[in-house]
C-alpha cells in the first residue's frame, strides 16, 4: 500500500519529537530508480511556506530523488532561519542518500509562525534513512498526519505498472482546510513532462474540487515520483486515467476524514453553460456556511442553495434551476416542488444535484457540513 | 427614536400571526410629507425575493409613500403566487392610505421557499394602518426582527433636520448573514437624486463593509424616505456625513448582535495600493472560517490571517505585512514579532490591524468570530 506499492521506492516514518503530542512526525520517501523523473503542484496561496519555496526550485528540472515531510510545524512565516532549516534538511538527506540536495523535495504541516527545531528535524532525517524499507509506506503515511484521524493510502495496478499514494489533510490544493500533502509514486516509465501534464490534469478534477471549508493552506503540495522500475511504458492516456482514479480515491478519503464533519456532500452541477460555470456554482454552495450548518442540522434548506448560487457570475436563470437532494426534487421552476420534509438527511452521505438548464457542462465538488465539532477543533488547533 | 424620530413619519408594528413563535411580525412606515422623495438599494444576489423584485420597480421614479415589512417568511422562490402576494400587500396598503400601490415598498425576511399566508399579511396591514402613530417607531423596529436579540435604532439631529433609522439582521447588503433590512427616514428637504447618491455612498462604506459570515441574502433592502417636514434644505455633503454616521451606528449594532457571535472584530487594513485592495484583503480575513474559529477560541493565530490574505489578488508582498492584534505587533517582515501569548483575546472586541506596506489606502471591515453557537443557531433555523 501507500507510496511503496510501486517498485523502486523505499520509505520510512519516524518520531523526531516535533509533535508535542508525540508519535510519528517525519516521513521520508526515496526513489531508487532507475528513473528519477517527477512532477509537483504547489499551493496557489501567495503566502507560501518555506518548504514550498524550496520545492518550487527543486521541481524545476523534473528530477526528484527523495521527499522529506514533517508534521508538527508548517515552517511558514519563519524568515531566513526557517528557509535555512529547509535547506539543511535537504542537505542532510542528500548526504546520507548520496544524491544532490537539489533533488530533494521538502513538505511541512502544522502551525504557522513558529520555528521548527532544526536539530530534531536533522536527527529525524538520519533516523528515517536508517529505517528505509520497501514496506515503509504505512509508517510514512502515519507520520504526516496532523488532525487527521486515519491514514489515507491508495494503490492501483494495471498492465504491469503501479501507482501508489498517500495523503494527509482534509482539504484541497486551493483552498484547503488543513494543509493537504500528497505523495504519489509510480514504477511506470514516463518522462517528467508527461508526469507534469498528467498530474495537473488529474489534480484539476479531483483535489481541486474538494473544498471542505474554503480556506487555502500555505503549505499544500502534491508530488508524483517516477522510478520506472516496472520497465513498462504505459499509454499516456491510460496512465492519466489511472492517476485520476488514485487522486479521486484519495480525495474521497480526505473528505471522509474532514475535521469535525458529520456529512459528506457531493455537489453535482449539471446543465451548465461551461465547466467553469459548473465549478463556480458548485464551489459557491461548498462555501456557504448557512447551507453547511443546515445540513449539519439535517435541515434540507434548499433556499440556502439558491441564495448561494445567486452570488455567482455563472450564466443561468436562478428561477429555472432544479435542486435535487438525495434524489428528491425540492425546487423546480422557481418554487418549491416535493416537500422538504420528504428528504432524509440522517445518512452521512448527501447527494446534492443541480440542473442549471443553461447548457451541457457538468462538475462535481466535494465538501462537508459545518459542525460544532469543526468549530471546536479549529478553535483549539495546535499540532 | 427609530424611523419616527424625523418629522413627517408615522409607524406601527403589529402581530399578524406570520411568525410561528408569535410576537410582532409586520411593520408599516408612512411618509406624511410634504415631500415623498426616496432612494433604495437592493441585494446584489441574482436569486431575488419577490418583495425585492417589486421594490426595484417602485423605487424607479424616486417616489415612496410607505413601506411594509414582514418577518416570518422571505417570500422568495414562491413563484407567481408569491409575487401576487406582494402586489396584494401594496394594493391593500395603498387603498387604506389613499396613495398609489406603485409608491409602496415591500420587504420580507424569513425562510425561503414557503408561501406567505396572504390573508394574514393583508389583515396585518389593516391592523398596522389602524395603529399608525408618530411614536410607532419602536414597535416597527421590533416587528422586523427574526433571530435578532434586540431592536436596532438610531437618530441623528443637526441644524434643524433629523435622520432616524431602524435595522434588522446581522449582516450586510452583499453578503449577509441573515437578511438585512434597513429603513432610514429624514425630514430634511432633498430630491430623490440627492438621496440616491448619498445612500449609495453611505452604504458602500458601512453596511457593505459588514461581513459577518460571507453569505448574501436574497432579501436585503436599505431604504431612505424623505418627508421634507423640517423645511430645512441641508448642505448635501453635511447630509452625507450625517447619513454615514447613522448607517455606521446601525452597522455596529448589527455586528454586536450577530448570530451566536462571541467577538466583534474590526479589521483595519492600511498601506494598501488602493481602497479596493484594502477592502479585498479585509474581506478575505472576514471570510476565513479558520481565522474566525481561532478567535472564538481566544487563539491569536496570526498565521491564519496571512493564509487568508495570500489568496487575494491585491498588490502587496505577504512577507512585508505587519499584523497587529489589540495593539500588539505579532508579525513583522515575514516572521513572528511579539509572542502571540502576549495578545489577550478575552475581551469581546478585537482590533485587527494590517499594514500592507504597498500604498496609502485604507478600509475597515467589520465581522464576527465563528462559534459553536452560530452553527447551532443556523442548523436549527426557522422563523
Amino acid at each position: 500500500m501507500s507510496v511503496t506499492a510501486a517498485r523502486g521506492f523505499d520509505a520510512a516514518g519516524v518520531e523526531s519529537g516535533l509533535k508535542t503530542s508525540g508519535g510519528l512526525d517525519l516521513a521520508l520517501v526515496v526513489n531508487r530508480g532507475p528513473l528519477s523523473s517527477a512532477a509537483a503542484v504547489m499551493t496557489s496561496n501567495r503566502s507560501k511556506a518555506n518548504p514550498v519555496l524550496w520545492s518550487e526550485q527543486v521541481i524545476g528540472d523534473g528530477v526528484v530523488r527523495a521527499i522529506v515531510l514533517n508534521s508538527g510545524g508548517a515552517n511558514c512565516f519563519t524568515g531566513a532561519q526557517g528557509f535555512q532549516t529547509v535547506h539543511a534538511t535537504a542537505e542532510s538527506a542528500a548526504e546520507l542518500l548520496h544524491v544532490s540536495a537539489g533533488d530533494i523535495l521538502v513538505c511541512s504541516t502544522g502551525l504557522i509562525g513558529d520555528q521548527l527545531d532544526r536539530q530534531k528535524v536533522l536527527d529525524g532525517v538520519a533516523a528515517a534513512v536508517g529505517k528505509l524499507s520497501a514496506s515503509g509506506g504505512d509508517d510514512a503515511a502515519r507520520a504526516i498526519l496532523t488532525t487527521d484521524s486515519v491514514e489515507k493510502m491508495c494503490r492501483h495496478t494495471r498492465d504491469g505498472w503501479t501507482i501508489g499514494g498517500m495523503a494527509k489533510g482534509a482539504g484541497m490544493l486551493a483552498p484547503a482546510l488543513a494543509t493537504m500533502l500528497v505523495v504519489l509514486t509510480t514504477d511506470a516509465v514516463l518522462e517528467a513532462r508527461e508526469l507534469d501534464v498528467a498530474l495537473r490534469s488529474a489534480v484539476a478534477t479531483t483535489f481541486n474540487r474538494l473544498d471542505s471549508d474554503g480556506c487555502t493552506s500555505t503549505n499544500d503540495q502534491v508530488s508524483l515520483l517516477c522510478s520506472g522500475a516496472s520497465g513498462v511504458r504505459p499509454d499516456v492516456s491510460d496512465f492519466l486515467a489511472a492517476l485520476t482514479l488514485v487522486c479521486s480515491d484519495l480525495a474521497r478519503q480526505l473528505m471522509a476524514d474532514a475535521e469535525g464533519a458529520s456529512h459528506e456532500i457531493t455537489i453535482t452541477v449539471r446543465g451548465a453553460a461551461s465547466t467553469e460555470d459548473a465549478e463556480e456554482v458548485g464551489r459557491s454552495i461548498a462555501r456557504s456556511n448557512l447551507f453547511k450548518t443546515a445540513v449539519f442540522g439535517n435541515d434540507p434548506n434548499w433556499g440556502r442553495v439558491l441564495a448561494a448560487i445567486g452570488t455567482t457570475s455563472a450564466r443561468f436563470d436562478p428561477f429555472q434551476v432544479d435542486v435535487i437532494m438525495n434524489g428528491i426534487r425540492v425546487c423546480h421552476a422557481g418554487q418549491a416542488d416535493a416537500p422538504r420534509e420528504s428528504v432524509d438527511l440522517a445518512p452521512r452521505e448527501l447527494a446534492l444535484e443541480l440542473d442549471l438548464a443553461a447548457g451541457h457542462a457538468t462538475a462535481t465538488i466535494l465538501t462537508n457540513d459545518l459542525t460544532t465539532a469543526y468549530v471546536h477543533e479549529n478553535s483549539a488547533y495546535s499540532s
